[in-house]
């Protein structure tokens, strides 16, 4: 029998998603808490690999149960044990085949962007401050420009060596309210540091540095020294995974 | 020359408002960083002490300038060396007798609820998750007889040893949107634990474990042991100082 879960976290405090010997992760937690639960190691996957620093309001992940166990009494036991910046939503059984990663058709995020000259005692862990002033129209023709199918090498982390760099991005949006600025990508998936990387291009061209319809010539260059050096993590949030 | 800062900071991570020997504080580091700007001991008086745990949007704080700096300079000069929980909104002049505690006329706190069955990985820090239904009109009742001087023997602190326990509260409201709760609760000055006990009682009121008429009781019976524990610090925010 195998679990699906679905689950939150507060990623500041964490080295991100994937087990790192030495390193406080995600997925070391969650297989922390199972093992106390059953006993012997159980291991977790999940849908993305979020970096150290980055947020999930709706990660998903699945391991195979060592023996019977509700559902819903898996994800209470679950969360007592886990601590407070972890928190697991829904558990649910799934079929023995389900592979979070790969059945995934959609993933979406969200940045967020807090314009303004003073710095936040709060915010710093969940946004990018941004003190310039930002064009809300021009980040958006510049987000515009990433929806379809394009190849995202010039997005990407250097090193990655994903099979295919080909993407299709469903929706690409900024909104504002007062000086947070929120963006929202939906993408079949996503590659290292590609939001970050997206994210850094449209603030280029809000702070009027860059032109919006250089975007299309970017990603066309298919070469990642051409666009900005990423957004810092604390921004992003994994929202979705849709299968 | 005298200044006085406008100040937020989140509380989760330190000890309170106030120095103590060995334990990390917001004052200790307010003194760390004026020690470092001006290589000497600067004291620094807050308008209030808050606990371990709660929050500061609109903290005032004073001091006296060991030599000639601008406010806005020397604002700058304390944001770049304060930890990034601690930010530090204005800075001004000051006469030399201005006492941000004796010359406060009034103090405004926000306590948050969340009212919901599970917990947040993100809210544990801002918020008191309350998993039972809570009766909006029910804690506004009990709110609006906290309103009027009172002697707030009943909601402070055991072995707090104010001169006087009478209090005058100018506004008490409990305002609603979706499963959060935010409490405003605005006074001359507040004792210790009095808004956290104040708080406890109106949940227990919006829970329907105490009819909200028994406040008024309460409150004239001038007896700690009477009212609930006081709610967790975590959901306390102290959101502005008047003078």
């Amino acid at each position: 029998m195998k679990i699906r879960i679905k689950l939150e976290y507060d990623g500041s405090d964490y080295s991100g998603w994937q087990l790192q010997i030495g390193q406080d992760s995600i997925q070391a937690r969650l297989e922390a808490a199972l093992d106390r639960i059953f006993s012997r190691q159980v291991r977790v996957h999940g849908a993305g690999r979020t970096d150290a620093g980055v947020h999930a309001l709706g990660q998903v992940a699945s391991f195979d149960l060592p023996r019977d166990f509700q559902p819903d009494e898996l994800k209470r036991a679950m969360n007592a044990l886990l601590p407070p910046d972890i928190a697991i939503i829904e558990a649910s059984a799934v079929s023995n085949d389900f592979d979070p990663r790969r059945d995934a058709r959609l993933r979406a995020y969200e940045y967020r962007v807090l314009n303004r000259d003073r710095r936040s005692a709060f915010d710093y862990r969940y946004a990018w401050l941004v003190p310039s002033p930002l064009n809300l129209e021009a980040m958006n023709e510049a987000a515009r420009r990433f929806i379809g199918e394009h190849d995202f090498t010039s997005f990407r982390s250097l090193g990655s060596e994903e099979t295919t760099t080909l993407r299709r991005v469903y929706m690409s949006e900024w909104q504002c309210d007062g000086d947070r600025f929120c963006y929202r990508v939906e993408a079949s998936s996503f590659m290292r540091h590609m939001v970050r990387t997206m994210v850094a291009t449209m603030v280029e061209a809000g702070r009027g540095r860059l032109a919006p319809e250089r975007v299309t010539a970017l990603i066309q260059a298919r070469d990642r020294s051409l666009a900005p050096a990423s957004a810092p993590p604390a921004g992003l949030f994994l929202i979705e995974v849709r299968y």
